[in-house]
């Protein structure tokens, strides 16, 4: 197997821009991930976007080659990958498939989504859209908010968790948030602001949730060869997993089952343990999500992810600080955009780039993205483990 | 690199199934590849579906992961892939590279779309939708027929091609096609037929057209290795070549550019030339552009493409017969499910299962598949080319 690296990423800032076009942000965070990784447009060889395309399906096509025709990249192979939202995921791990062909030395993987206009101008047909096709999420009332109420519950239930243990990775991933520029929000928060939010579903209020937001991102790859002559700093890939799933029993929930999966994988194959990894990015689309993935990627025993977010562990400065970003929670999740942000937060750790909110020292990383659709009950889990 | 073969394909009948669900074409197309390969579902490490997603957008979602459940395949690593009119090449391509990488020995590659739903159901909202986005094809005219309509124009004017040769192009895959039981429209025509047909643009009558039908074609690719554990007849995978481009000048036309680029590409990296192919499926989407492919891919010179197809050459007993499946223009152009059916032909043809419509002796075959959008002047350009 060819060794690869990741020698750059850039986003744009995350936020919410019905005036601003996909392109505009597109054409923002390629162009930071080409100069991080100092790579002109026309060194890239191939390149993956993944989008769940909300937007693109009502008009603009083949948006991955339109944002990389601003920047000057055309005539390569462009593709467009989907996985709902771990879209972004899929993008780089293509990349990283097309650089193991042989035929390739350099891979752009970039990932994108604007969702505040469909959510502003076309929310209302959508919905009528989606009540005709007779969806079957919309139409028993299972959206994500609910799906994670009732896990949230039953981790009470069983563990004891409580609502000040979910509400302090909001916090914490705020808390990280607020050093990370590209950040959705970044202004910090408390325990009692998150309790006292406006509510959404049962246990879980309006800063349990992650933003539906519009923003992109970009990671430059390539092979430990070529990587050499970029950087001083490769960030190498050690693993790439990948598995999907379907519901299966109420506990443990479906999406703990993908994430298992994948995890075991992804060790075996970098040839570590949880314990070896110094910063990992997971999917936090909900606070009670974060703690669940603790337990599931072994940071912790089952049942042991709240008493481990409140004894600090995973705050900057603690054993293992997870979504120094600001996590889906608070840097944001536009769809397609997630994975290769998360990427891009593992890089700028490993290379000593993360600024104010560097983990010192740090050496192996983890990503984490899941992506599911259909009452929740079917999707993907995504694990890549790095080292620097 | 890795050696990487074709063992088995799959399609439904491609058709107009307005009442007839993706799912239960998907399982049709899956399970036929399945028994083709003599591969059982649990031996399917991972899988790509290609599809545009004109229906999925509006309802279920993982749908490739959705039809894969109805056979028994569920948790390994299941990707949707997107190109537009190329999607399904992207599914072969993507999986012939998980294969590269060496973490896989079984992929399925397949591709779907529904459009008959979508075009009854919903045309009017579409259009709707597409408007307000200001859709840059749609504002300006330029749907794929006007394009076509330009592109006959110019080549008439430059070369003398006539309206005949063009409808031999049609008649010829309608001869094709009555012979395989899973084209669309399997009933011969005359070139009065399509010279008396409805008239769409200036030079472009209905039989000039693919059909917008729904169909999913599947296709089974195994590592060398593994493909001779299942058949004693692997068609080895010996070029993927995968380009995109922008709008360059009139003439040649843009679709001509990337069919060029990658037809360099592919012979190249085959090591052989046009005149070795003994088969080929390639994009017919209007029957001037398998004229014009004709010369892209080196098949005769420039301006002789009609003049070939009134040879006879490009007819099942000729020199080099096109499109013995019947083409876009007579299977159909479900557009997620071409580029695999393109395969799944090629396959048959190199395994000497093709029955009436079989090229005897075939032993070097091509697919190319073309994608675009965005005024048809971005897209994308695939070739595969295959031997026994």
């Amino acid at each position: 197997m060819r060794e690869v690296a990741v020698i750059g990423a850039g986003l744009c800032k995350f936020g919410f821009y019905p005036e601003r076009g996909t392109l505009e942000m597109g054409e923002e965070a390629v162009w930071n991930a080409l100069q991080d990784a100092g790579v002109k447009p026309k060194d890239i060889q191939v390149a993956y976007c993944g989008t769940v395309g909300v937007d693109a399906s009502l008009g603009p096509m083949l948006v991955g080659h339109q944002i990389l025709q601003t920047v000057g990249i055309t005539g390569i192979p462009i593709s467009r990958v989907e996985n709902m939202c771990s879209s972004g995921s899929v993008a780089f791990r293509e990349s990283w498939f097309a650089i193991q062909s042989g035929l390739y030395d350099i891979a752009l993987a970039f990932g994108v989504e604007k969702l505040t206009s469909t959510l502003t101008k076309n929310a209302w047909r959508w919905r009528d859209l989606l009540r005709e096709a007779d969806e079957y999420e919309g139409s028993r009332g299972l959206f994500p908010t609910v799906i994670y109420s009732l896990m949230l519950t039953e981790h009470m239930e069983k563990y004891g968790t409580t609502r000040e243990q979910t509400a302090m990775v909001a916090v914490k991933n705020r808390f990280h948030a607020s050093m990370n520029p590209y950040a959705c929000f970044q202004k910090p928060i408390t325990v009692d602001d998150v309790l006292n939010s406006q509510p959404i579903a049962r246990l879980i209020n309006l800063l349990d949730c992650c933003p539906s937001c519009d923003g992109c991102s970009a990671v430059i790859l390539a092979s430990s060869e070529v990587a050499k002559k970029y950087t001083t700093k490769p960030v190498y890939v050690t693993a790439s997993a990948q598995v999907s799933g379907t519901y299966k029993s109420d506990w443990p929930p479906f999406l703990s089952d993908v994430s298992r999966r994948s995890a075991k994988i992804a060790y075996e194959m970098a040839g570590i343990g949880p314990k070896d990894l110094d910063v990992a990015e997971i999917h936090d689309a909900f606070d009670i999500n974060e703690i669940v993935d603790y337990e599931d990627l072994g940071f912790c025993g089952e049942g042991e992810g709240g008493p481990l977010v409140q004894s600090g562990a995973t705050k900057l400065g603690g054993r293992l600080p997870i979504n120094t970003g600001g996590g889906l929670l608070s840097r944001g999740h536009p769809f397609g955009a997630t994975g290769c942000a998360q990427i891009a937060e593992i890089t700028w750790q490993l290379k000593a780039q993360a600024g104010a909110r560097q983990v010192q020292g740090a050496k192996v990383g983890l990503t984490h993205t899941l992506g599911g659709a259909h009452q929740g009950d079917m999707g993907n889990c995504y694990i890549h483990i790095f080292k620097r």
